[in-house]
């Protein structure tokens, strides 16, 4: 029999009747003739509602207590659907992390997998259970409780996967599919039915939020296939592979993603020196802020400029950071942005495709849309612009490069 | 330094204010010059809201699958009070009943500890930690997470207390120690300043709540300490110890304990012939209905009187079930009562004094009060009443036996 793993998130099991009708789809999917693992988050709402008990406590709570408390969801939830696939006929067994046997460094809050020991699952399904896991969760080599970090759960259920030679990887959530862009944004957003594991990495970083992008990492690394499904309706989802299929199709442009949560700092006439670049992100670093796009180049002057992103969140403490820098470095100008939206494109065919970056700069410009940053890799090119261009941008974007069709 | 372990019920750490109350006495303590170790219960209310869900999906679960979720009300409450304790400053860890080597048998629900492996605990508190153990649960050999059925976070207390030879067991609970009778019924009740765990156990399994049955049971066996003390103020409690010291004072009657939770059953005029008590009692053992007290008399007429108490909840289902006996049986007569009360003294002083018991009968006599049963152990008198008797009675017996003094 092959094994399939599935996972379903905290809005999928938030409530008895949900938990009930996922227990339909799992029992529908082994009465395929399939040997069943789940792994399931926590019930939408209940790692808020501990995190808030935590931060009652302590505002800035971290560390080892707080996987304790906040793993205590998962565990609901799995003795509920174990529960539930019992009551409806089904032999099923719940294991927690520390009993699945998935070893995790021991950085609290954000801990990564070691290791699955895959007997205790093997053992279980050997003897015909479902097989319900707490994702999100797992345990250090010294017996101690961690979580993963926030969307864990997508990583757990790839990392069984592997552990286990899984046929696929099913990930139900609250859409059916990876869309070409946000249909809230795009009308004309199409379901992807298939999309090379580096490009949902880039899609999934750049801000489309269907999958961790750790997860995908994982499954790329480890040749998994995933398949994104939506646990409310029918479909066949989106089917994430490593791109080694030859008969895969390869489109030029595979998606548009977006993301909001960024603002742009800028420092102006520096001495065009070494080290300049450290000297300027070295203290942003050391406030414990992540740097997404970096672009530095030279003016007529001769002095450089150097533009970044952070965290919006982030932003004014960055700003001050950059001021106190900008004295030390005798800068011309500090400026910053905090209502930009970076826009990337996605796709493996723009390795063979040349032109595509300036088609994309040409249709923005025709659409008097300004901008302020550019950031490219092998398969994907972003901008950032301002918020209000958001809408326009990614709509003739879709539809300049066919994404519609 | 001497190792004090205390234990703190769901009524104790029911809010985020009560479990910083709790950590400022767990301090307190700690600031005596002990080593800590704090066992807990699940926040009150959480043990039931876990339950209801799960009965949401079946009204009769049991077994392994609803340990793995009601175990994860203390887990919550460890973590809590570690958090606590931290930002109070002082270095706590978490331990749930896995980690803290609490193991059991496989009795889901009402498992029972086999032994407990002292040496994670005492790493921690070697290492300056204040211990906080998830009280109630405990995992198996296999690695399956237990229960010990309801209130057995004092049991956990009690067998920790054992396995560290800690200098005392404090048991926090609403009350601020053990009373001759439950003071809502008898306004004389007095504080008792020390018990014999015989006693207690007699006391509380006749229906003191203050204390399981089961964790003075342990502690006899293992002479432990237990001290029953409140969480909302002041005092020295009730010491709870075996009766092995010489300068204890020997109260001939300790106090009076009731329990309305029984129903009384009598079938009369059955053939007196071995086998008959199991020819009665063998169909309602096979309902899974406890039977408490028994008495059986043979009549003028040379045939047996049968009469034996289940609990109230019960009621129905073993009179229905004795109704069928008494057709194969031929008996005369059946008859219940389910508003009775069982009333019982207790105390080591009967053992070497005489006519405990005749002076109680004499005095229900007085005052008009009819007993339907009686049964007597070594230090212990039960009599069976009609309900409504349950204060008279109480209050005549209390002064009868100086108890108020």
């Amino acid at each position: 029999m092959s094994i399939i793993v599935q996972k379903y998130g905290g809005t999928s099991i938030g409530t008895i009747d949900k938990i009930s009708k996922v227990a339909d789809k799992v029992i529908s999917e082994k009465n395929n003739g399939n040997s069943l693992v789940v792994v399931v988050s926590a019930m939408s709402g209940e790692t808020n509602r501990l995190l808030n008990l935590a931060k009652s406590i302590n505002p800035d709570i971290s560390g080892r207590e707080l996987d304790t408390l906040i793993s205590t969801g998962e565990q609901v939830t799995i003795s509920l659907l174990a529960m539930t696939l019992a009551k409806k006929g089904h032999k099923a067994i719940s294991l927690t992390g520390s009993q699945a046997g998935i070893f995790t460094d021991d950085i609290f809050n954000k801990a990564r997998i070691d290791y699955i020991n895959n007997l205790p699952i093997k053992k279980y399904l050997d003897l015909g259970n479902i097989v319900v896991v707490a994702g999100f969760q797992g345990i250090t080599k010294a017996g101690d409780i961690t979580t993963l970090g926030r969307g864990g759960s997508d990583t757990s259920a790839v990392a069984i996967s592997v552990a286990l030679d899984a046929k696929e990887c099913q990930i139900f959530t609250d859409v059916n599919g990876v869309y070409t862009t946000d249909p809230r944004i795009s009308p004309g957003a199409k379901k992807i039915d298939q999309i090379t594991t580096e490009e949902m990495l880039e899609l999934s970083s750049q801000g489309s939020k269907v999958l961790q992008p750790r997860a995908v990492e994982f499954a790329g690394k480890y040749d998994v296939g995933i398949r994104v499904l939506s646990t409310f309706e029918e479909g066949t989802g989106t089917i994430i592979k490593k791109e080694n299929d030859d008969k895969m199709e390869k489109a030029i442009i595979s998606g548009i993603a977006f993301n909001k949560d960024e603002a742009q700092l800028n420092i102006r006439g520096v001495p065009d020196q070494p080290g300049i670049a450290s000297l300027i992100l070295g203290p942003i670093a050391d406030l414990n802020i992540d740097v997404d796009m970096i672009v530095q180049n030279v003016g007529e002057d001769g002095l450089a400029n150097f533009t970044f992103t952070v965290p919006r969140n982030d932003y004014k403490v960055a700003m001050q950071s950059l001021k106190e820098s900008s004295k030390k470095l005798q800068a011309k100008k500090v400026k910053g942005n905090n209502e930009i939206v970076k826009i990337s494109m996605v796709g493996v065919g723009m390795r063979t495709h040349a032109g595509i970056a300036s088609k994309m700069f040409s249709v923005l410009a025709e659409n008097n849309i300004n901008i302020s940053m550019i950031s490219t890799s092998e398969i994907k090119i972003s901008i950032v612009t301002n918020e209000d261009n958001l809408e326009t941008a990614v709509n003739v974007l879709h539809k300049e490069f066919n994404l519609d069709k």
